[in-house]
């Protein structure tokens, strides 16, 4: 298997270009996108992907779960594509890059394959996962969670929105809804740009991320149980302050996720406090800790250390406090060929890299469930993301292409 | 002065009858009441009182405010009256007891000593005074504030309810707008019977709270600045967590409260987080840190010592704080002749009894600026106010009664 040499580079200008016409459907009101999936608005989004496919010469497959894939022949009849995508559709508030990038990146390798005349043995096929989002629908990935036998696709359908829309019907809808069965095409590979989301590139100064993991997911929702009572006629030792418990719950989250330094990560962003009245001591707190890690021994320890902790800060405090499990996922160990790829991509292209643990969700992290898998990420400015001011610059998004591009073609073998 | 012998007793059933009657106007939907400020249900309330005032011989004083005076005369003509009372509106959710207590323990005052024709010679005023909740119009304690000095007329009849109605011209509407010049009687003495609305009485079986003080109030709206990110893809190094530096700063605020033991209290009721999303760390946090104490200077050092933490705090975590006073107000020294005449009062009949510091605002704090000034205090079940829940003994209704009438009644000297 030959690797394609490092003067191969895909055309950053024009990636970019598409990027910044891509944005012009659903633009947002600050600056970013509102293409919530299968709306209008994905639609049209969808018809501009169609249309550069066909100008590229791909052939466009549609299945059932609306995901799109536009293939690019190989000289090998029997030889199972490689497949490489993300998604189009964006949070309400998204940005330009959040999965558009990692399809457009795709679709940017097309173009300059075909520019150059190299041909590969296996297919290429770039997709595009309907749904990766979640938020009009919940929950995130679901297209390609269905695709990789995660969801069943009446489950899916029957999703509905606030408004009472279901998801099967709205993607009928827009015209998006295809005949193939989901989850029926077999891949050699599959590989995904996506922007970091995260900090840690950026502040680092690297180009690339090369995906090694995607972290697990637990998250347990604390409801610890006062009295409410009057601030200023309950005696201190008589008080059942709910929310000074969570105070000291939520140090020990801190604690626990710092006992298993440097992946492992814990915090609430969740709390509501009852009944939130400036006179009134919280009687309920009810907060959502969420704890990560590549590793689900660490995940199961950090829980159990959640629970004996808070157990014991509200059994010294006259509290009471309960424990649901309200999600979770295992992680992720990306195939070692397919991270091997990347990492030598980047090498290859004299492009610096790190490896890294990806926090967030991504399609990559269903779709490894049935195929070998990696994925590519670029830095973001700030970390920021599912924000309108989500930020990357031309030579971040140029750099995560060719590093994609070359791991999809070593990978789908060139043909001398 | 003569001290009025300790078999002089109100008639308890008489008064437990009549909290029972006007329960029934403005009945909550779980066994309370909802007979909000200045509403239909208050002017019927008021009728009910004016009606049971009449039928005892009194006539009945209404001034700008609305507030009811029914006054029983003495028997010298130059001696000013002693006030009792408090009031008759309650919370959206209240209870059956908290005012209305005072009011018609003030009105069980003069039935008893009518039955018994005794005669002093102070008169003595029953006192209804107009929106103490302070829920449908802000402030609470709104007329006798008025009354005191504390607001201006006009502002108070400016104040604005949900739909938009002003206090003044919904005072007119119900028909109690009187032409009384408000806070131009001069009062000898006034007191204040009041469940405690607070757990201490009832944990230590005392029938009686003899109140020296009111706690002094201060209300730091504190804003804690930090990052949203994503609770996943940002390394525990990288964070700045607002909803942690919160935790930490809750964790002081108990500890300044301690160091003041054991009259200060502090504590936070209020606890908003932003975005409040599960896999979001918490960008933004706002709370309202609640001190009281029945000393001022401790008040102001609980003041200092929380901004001194929070920013000690929040600086090591690179995180921004900044605070806002929101609410206070000074603590309260009631009269020590009228406290006496509690104190001894309660002594006299043989009620077990102890020192109060009143957590809570009433009227009688304000009423104290201007004339001396006590109040006496009854246990309450559980310290549950401010709810429908709300209850009360008819022993220790009849107990709270009996002690006011004799701290009135050898205020106002009965004449032999």
């Amino acid at each position: 298997m030959a690797s394609p040499g490092e003067n191969l580079k895909i055309n950053g200008d024009r990636l970019w270009e598409s990027l910044m016409e891509m944005a012009k459907i659903g633009p947002g009101v600050a600056g970013g996108n509102n293409r919530q999936t299968v709306t209008d608005e994905d639609g049209e989004g969808r018809a501009l992907f169609q249309s550069w496919c066909q100008a590229a010469g791909l052939s466009m497959g549609l299945d059932q779960m609306g995901n799109m894939f536009a293939r690019r022949e190989g000289t090998d009849p029997n030889a199972l594509p490689v497949y490489v995508g993300s998604h189009l559709d964006t949070q309400p508030t998204g940005g330009k890059y959040d999965g558009v990038l990692g399809v457009l990146g795709g679709l940017e390798i097309i173009r300059t394959l075909n520019d150059l005349d190299i041909k590969t043995k296996h297919p290429i096929v770039v997709t595009n996962w309907t749904n990766e989002e979640g938020t009009r629908y919940a929950p995130a990935m679901l297209a390609s969670g269905v695709f990789a036998g995660i969801h069943t696709q009446d489950w899916a359908y029957d999703r509905v929105d606030h408004d009472g829309k279901k998801f099967g019907d709205e993607l009928a809808r827009i015209g998006w809804r295809g005949d193939e069965e989901v989850g029926a095409r077999k891949m050699h590979a599959f590989f995904e740009l996506h922007i970091e989301q995260g900090p840690i590139l950026e502040a680092e100064g690297k180009d690339i991320g090369v995906v090694t993991h995607g972290q697990g997911l637990s998250w347990t929702q604390v409801t610890i149980e006062g009295k409410d009572s009057h601030t200023g006629s309950t005696p201190m030792p008589m008080r059942k302050n709910a929310g000074l418990g969570m105070a000291r719950v939520l140090e020990a989250v801190d604690q626990i996720a710092w006992s298993h330094a440097p992946d492992a990560v814990g915090a609430a962003g969740h709390i509501d406090v009852f009944p939130n009245s400036r006179n009134v001591i919280p009687g309920r707190v009810v907060f959502t800790v969420d704890f990560r890690s590549p590793d689900i021994a660490v995940i199961r320890d950090m829980e159990n250390k959640l629970r004996v902790a808070a157990s014991d800060i509200c059994g010294q405090m006259g509290l009471s406090v309960s424990f649901e499990k309200v999600g979770g996922f295992d992680p992720v160990e990306f195939d070692e060929g397919c991270v091997t790829a990347v990492r030598s991509a980047a090498e290859r292209l004299g492009y610096s890299h790190r490896d890294l643990i990806s926090g967030a969700g991504h399609d990559a992290c269903w779709i490894n469930r049935v195929a070998p898998t990696a994925m590519v990420m670029c830095p973001c400015v700030d970390g920021l993301s599912h924000n309108e001011a989500e930020e990357i610059s031309r030579e971040w998004a140029t750099a995560g292409a060719d590093v994609l591009m070359h791991a999809v073609v070593e990978t789908a073998e060139i043909v001398e």
